[in-house]
């Protein structure tokens, strides 16, 4: 299932995952730190030490102390866009995003005690809520004009851009949702639901124009 | 467009609109003076005074200061939950928000200036913030509830309650996505784009899967 994105996305370099597992590493050390002793009693010097970084490279990383915490895994906006940039012509529009998904599902099981983690130390700190609600929606929208592109560059018969009116930012606004629709179901009853079924049913149920469930 | 929510939902009584018209006019006060002098400058005291409420009618409605803030309107989702119970069973569940959320949305376009300026108050108060996502956040789950409730009353052929797996929330999110989505559309260039117009192209797609928009 997950072939399809990961042999047309050219892989990251050396390099760049480097970076990314050490970027991951100072945000995990952060959201741990905070969650055991509250964010304003977490330094910079504190997360660069369990990190094993110093605190000049934490500011390679991150702007500021706070970004820490919010940031963790922001590659994967980055990793589905390129996705979607990828993904064949002949998949309608919410194929595309689907796989796109569907690509980083492994990785939010993997990741999902960190993310509850993370949650519980931003609903105790306002201030980064608003941090990470703001990246969300700079992350919806970047999505938009990447499916406005791809729209555009898959459009059968003519070279003019489309006009697609709300169509864009609906498609990545709703996919989102669908995301944390399925991700909030699991996390309600992690023995019974798993994450890749109920992301699937989302889908199908968008696919079927959210028709009334046949049993 | 707005007559079958409004004759199929029992209107409220006189006493009901009386205490609801006193509610939105301590929280429109309270909105207005926060976005001139910043929330922690202004008092229940202020808010009562330019609302013509006494301090302990203002806490008859409002069980805190920052409540004042962040509830205005919330009416609106109990009225789109009556909306939903009393949809024809004829209806398809999508046909049945989309209805609901129709009868409400005259009444946004009046209230578009407010909510821009609540919205100004609250980036700069993110623990409003928070209170907000969270008052969101119920709203959804309360008509997830609520349709899934219909969805048994109006189902054929059987008294067994059905199974919907995630169907409910997700159609409960996702409709409230497609209203923000058509909000944002329109607060990005008032004079070209009508609210329900942006509103209606949004159901249309979800109804249509998502499909590709053909032009």
């Amino acid at each position: 299932m997950h072939d399809v994105p990961k042999t047309t996305t050219s892989a990251p370099g050396l390099r760049e995952r480097k970076k990314q597992a050490t970027r991951n590493a100072i945000s995990e050390a952060a959201v741990r730190l905070a969650a055991e002793h509250g964010v304003e009693n977490v330094t910079v010097e504190a997360i660069s030490e369990a990190a094993g970084v110093s605190p000049r490279t934490f500011f390679n990383y991150f702007s500021s102390h706070d970004d820490a915490f919010v940031m963790i895994n922001d590659e994967i906006g980055e990793r589905i866009r390129e996705s979607v940039r990828a993904a064949p012509a002949g998949l309608t529009p919410l194929d595309a995003v689907r796989e796109a998904f569907v690509a980083e599902l492994d990785g939010f099981e993997d990741r999902q005690e960190l993310w509850a983690l993370q949650s519980k130390v931003l609903q105790r700190s306002p201030h980064l809520i608003q941090r990470g609600l703001n990246a969300h929606v700079a992350d919806e929208r970047a999505l938009a004009v990447t499916l406005a592109e791809w729209l555009d560059a898959t459009r059968p018969g003519t070279e003019r851009p489309g006009e697609y009116g709300i169509y864009p930012r609906l498609l990545a606004a709703v996919s989102h949702t669908a995301m944390r629709i399925a991700f909030e179901h699991c996390c309600a009853d992690p023995e019974e639901n798993v994450l890749t079924d109920a992301f699937q049913e989302a889908f199908v149920h968008l696919a079927h124009g959210l028709q009334r469930p046949t049993e």
